[in-house]
């Protein structure tokens, strides 16, 4: 693909980070020119998820200098390649965590290009014309139309950006347990955040009976009253918990620190599934027991493939799910980090890429 | 049902222990007459488990001495209740792990007894009359017939002893992730003692690539020899292991000892399940990042139900699968646990109850 892409040219004016201080500043970078099989975008607005914290401060070893972050991409497009036949300039278009896939292997074939080995990232991935990746707190993107999704018309495209990473993250586990084809069942949601707060949604939108799991009593009022929740426990609380033993078809844990499985495992009804999402750094605590006396099921999964994005979005649009969002400046990255580690938001902070938000 | 089964005025001579030292001594000790539901079974063999070992020792902190344990038991049907059509005298019956259960639950009524939660086992149980449950080293026992099953004319009774509960175990996830109907997978077998070498045996006799996961290179030539395994691979070295990344399409873990299941869910291709059927005493390790990455799943089980077992033996005899033993007399059931503490059987002890084998 190299031949195809080979200028990088495009002088583009983002938000990026130069050491593990993870301190944003502006930064302005090169793109490649717009490829025959690219599209370039103009970002409207990007979604900060937590994993951009993590990276500008190389908290997991392997971030390159600078870096530009932002995978929850919504922006219209401004330039179609010569090969691109499903997107036309104006399109309203999204792009998530994946920048390229080999194309050729099974998981790629199978729209499953997020398992592919050769996977790379929006940002701080390698491209195949062997650049480094920048992502969306940019003014520009430049990305191949194969990683491209249409953003559907009714969607806001501020509160749609964060879907394009916590949606699909949380959309694949509920789909694969057929939990949008069936309705009535009894579902859990650990940990309400930018995550929890969209699986809500979606579960609601299904038809479920959902049940928040969490740590913060505050919550309870508002997961009811606004996200619609049926019943909130205090997983502190082993007597609420141990009330609710085997009653829940389906966990969702959305929580990335450290936790044992086994208090929640024991919610779930013979057969019931654990899906999670989060990706605490040190192992989780796996007591065997509950596995198997409750013939019970720990399912990881980490985002979707494009195709099943596009029928995520389409599922948002259908139920008009949206992210509860902050909108934020450019200028403002810094503090929403600082907020975000101290998980002081609700529910996911959005950058205002092209300043069009009256709201600030 | 206790007024079915009031009596207990049958005298049975057992082997049992009677303080945590584990020692086992020959115990006389009573059992119920025979009710209207139940068979009496005149005991020819029963399988050594390392359960037993566990709950003559009170490993487990529930033991109620005394003590006769024994849940793999095969045996002559010499009685027959008056409810009871399904046997006759002279039947060859088998007993498991499963004593009692409520029989009216959801789980009990689609043949799940076995997470039934009032279940109770076939020794160091309670059963419906209050009366403590004795197993399986022992001349007789009286059982519900609807915990019962008949074993194959075609199979020897003291090799099959052992697929009340090894087999059962190993056959259930095999079963539950379609790996009796398909043929061709590539699966992977995590220890090669009681419980895996049956393993092996069901999933070559299914058609499947079988891998074994061992930390015994000793093993390698023993395992392809006897048991027909096609690859054998080193856990302990990381190589190994790592040259075999994503390559199976199911694992399952027989290993009761501490161990980080990372290593061994790198060997799963995406969408890959590990099934887990060892109990270790502390929690297993889960890290998240093979979980989330490879879109894998960790499933327990244990043991199955009754109708289940009777579909296992049918199976067994279609496939003429029993387990490897080495059979014991009852004085020698002390010298066997020490041997099994040590791992050194091949690959089940079995006692000859009945005094019937003339390899003795």
């Amino acid at each position: 693909m190299a031949q195809t892409t080979p200028n990088h040219t495009l002088t583009v004016s983002g938000w990026g980070a130069h050491d593990p201080s993870g301190n944003i500043t502006p930064y302005t970078f090169k793109r490649r020119e717009n490829g025959v099989n690219d599209v370039t975008i103009e970002i409207l607005y990007c979604g900060i998820c937590h994993t951009d914290l993590h990276q500008v401060r190389n908290d997991w070893g392997s971030t390159m200098y600078p870096i530009v972050p932002g995978h929850e991409i919504t922006g219209i497009i401004t330039k179609v390649g010569s090969n691109v036949s499903n997107f036309k300039v104006g399109y309203r278009a999204g792009v998530g965590c994946l920048a390229a896939s080999c194309l050729n292997c099974d998981y790629c074939k199978d729209g499953q290009e997020n398992y592919c080995d050769q996977l790379q990232f929006t940002y701080n991935g390698i491209f195949w014309d062997g650049s480094i990746t920048y992502g969306g707190y940019s003014k520009f993107l430049v990305a191949d139309h194969r990683f491209v999704v249409c953003i559907p018309e009714n969607l806001p495209m501020d509160a749609a950006a964060p879907l394009l990473c916590a949606g699909i993250t949380v959309f694949n586990p509920l789909k694969d347990s057929n939990l949008l084809e069936s309705s009535g069942k009894r579902i859990g949601i650990v940990g309400l955040g930018g995550l929890g707060h969209v699986a809500v949604k979606f579960a609601k939108a299904f038809g479920h009976h959902v049940t928040i799991i969490s740590t913060s009593p505050s919550k309870e009022k508002e997961a009811k009253e606004r996200l619609g929740a049926d019943d909130f426990i205090i997983s502190t609380n082993p007597e609420q918990m141990q009330s609710k033993s085997r009653t829940l078809d389906f966990i969702l844990d959305t929580v990335s620190a450290e936790h044992s499985l086994g208090p929640t495992l024991e919610l779930l009804k013979v057969n019931g599934t654990l899906a999670i999402v989060g990706a605490p750094e040190k192992p989780l605590e796996l007591p065997s027991f509950p596995l198997i006396f409750g013939k019970r099921a720990v399912k990881g999964s980490i985002i979707g493939g494009i195709k099943e994005m596009q029928e995520m979005l389409e599922v948002c649009g259908k139920h008009n799910i949206t992210c509860e969002i902050e909108v934020v400046t450019p200028n403002q990255i810094n503090e929403a980090f600082e907020r975000l580690a101290k998980t002081d938001v609700k529910y996911r902070f959005v950058i205002d890429i092209a300043g069009k938000s009256s709201n600030l």
